[in-house]
């Protein structure tokens, strides 16, 4: 086991195992992480972070696939963390859609990765950004969000990305579907996949219409909305053109600026939660929570005073 | 605008209007709560609590409805909480699928209440167990706690229920869906809905084996599969069954008192985690948390030491 800085210098020379090992620590909770994010912390902030979201089916996977082979083909690094939030008991990820990843596995400009983040230690807003850095360290000028399957929550990993992409598809009653989650408004760009289904057309006028109504003053982002098919590649260049467009935008906008601060305020009160969040688990060691339980259960005590009796004891 | 105490005196007394008032505290997070929690807290802990999870499509709204119908042929009072955890957009939850509800809006046994959690503000496991705390001392027998929409952490709800209905149903692919989200882990009754479409057969035997993997010990729960067709009402009597029978395991095996203790413990940390997590949001006025923020963002320093320092500042 190589010490710590051995481990980041070798992930920043772009060791694809030694990545892999950072980010197996973020999944572990390593009490090395602290380490790690101190000598990490000087060689980050290059890579532009790309959010992929949509509900199952509209070809998440493939399209991710497809967009590593556009940013390759110009000649972009690129890193592909796969988040799967919903599992608190699996500790590996999911790997079942990775097989569409495949042929990027023996590209040295591509890493990819499936991270269980755990919901119960701290969560996506902890252990995502944290990966990211490791990835964005490591050199890739990309690195592309996915999320894992369903019951996801789509707008946390929305709101770590520079740009979020907003996939649907024709024939899944998306429209609807989408706009309950919320995830219309997280939305930078949207990817109408499968467009030569029947239907896509009319999905493309439903987006249309549902972003039209939203209120927008002179030089504010103008959601485009593009078609693809993304299991032939057809769409990615205008994909591709259209995240650079929004990430020209964001940095003369000063918006880019605004939605990192936004997350390093979010990581850092992430992992301070967590750290809090720890010394709530020792003190189940000490019965004190069991005992002030036990007497919310009975009535005998409101929650609110329990909470109070905890945060005395921390 | 009432006194909390008259307020909590009225939803005792079954009001419906005061219920409705006491969960728009809620959702406001309104500082009354904590007197509204005190003086509920003798009232509470005899609901069973029912939780009801699954894919977009598989008919909750209309399982949830039609159980309604059941439970109250059975004299039992009935509380809905529809739980909206995907959007922090919305101030109001969405009702678009409410209208299915509608059969029951005059029946004074029956509360129907349709929350929106607000993602940020401590989430599902801060609200949804003050609702239930709300519902439960208004007399309900069963309430039942559904999630709306897509991009939900079924988990999470399924985590405050004593007993979790996991919904599937044929030709949605659910087999695989519904293990990648982690669902069928939290089942406690599986019901395949729309038993009356091609494929409801093999929904069941697949699931039958999913379930069969699962090691056991003599005494534990076997996790009954239910056939239903919501639409129609049929199978619903057959759901209340396995929901009664296992409750009473949870009783017999003492696993309802743990898992009480556990959403016990889980309430009092959400309360406290949102309490501390408050005191950060004034740390934003101080602009302290703004230099933090820019300091890792410059990579002058790391998210770890940044957390310290807020810590620190508590």
């Amino acid at each position: 086991m190589p010490a710590v800085a051995e481990l980041v210098r070798r992930a920043r020379d772009g060791d694809p195992r030694a990545v892999a090992r950072l980010i197996s620590q973020i999944e572990d909770a390593s009490p090395s992480l602290r380490e790690v994010m101190a000598l990490l912390a000087p060689h980050t902030g290059r890579a532009a972070v790309l959010g992929v979201t949509g509900s199952p089916g509209v070809g998440k996977s493939t399209t991710t696939s497809a967009l590593v082979r556009a940013f390759r083909a110009d000649g972009r690094r690129v890193g592909v963390l796969a988040v799967d939030p919903s599992s608190p008991f699996s500790g590996g990820a999911l790997l079942g859609d990775r097989v569409r990843m495949q042929e990027h596995a023996t590209d040295p400009g591509v890493y990819i990765r499936s991270m269980a983040t755990r919901g119960h230690l701290g969560g996506v807003a902890w252990s995502t950004p944290q990966a990211l850095r490791v990835l964005d360290a490591a050199g890739c000028d990309v690195v592309i969000v996915e999320t894992v399957g369903v019951g996801q929550s789509e707008v946390e990993v929305a709101a770590l990305a520079d740009t979020t992409l907003v996939l649907l598809a024709p024939g899944m009653g998306d429209g609807i579907q989408a706009a309950k989650a919320g995830i219309l408004e997280v939305g930078d760009v949207f990817v109408v996949n499968k467009a030569d289904r029947d239907g896509a057309d009319e999905v493309v006028r439903d987006l249309r219409s549902t972003i039209r109504l939203a209120e927008r003053a002179p030089g504010d982002w103008r959601e485009p909305i593009v078609k693809t098919v993304a299991v032939r590649g057809e769409g990615m260049a205008d994909v591709v053109e259209a995240v650079d467009k929004h990430r020209a935008w964001m940095e003369r906008s000063g918006e880019l600026a605004r939605r990192r601060g936004r997350r390093a305020r979010d990581e850092i009160e992430a992992i301070a939660v967590t750290a809090l969040r720890r010394r709530f688990g020792d003190l189940h060691g000490d019965a004190r929570l069991d005992v002030l339980a036990e007497k919310v259960l009975t009535g005998e005590i409101d929650p609110y005073a329990a909470a109070d009796d905890i945060i005395e004891a921390l």
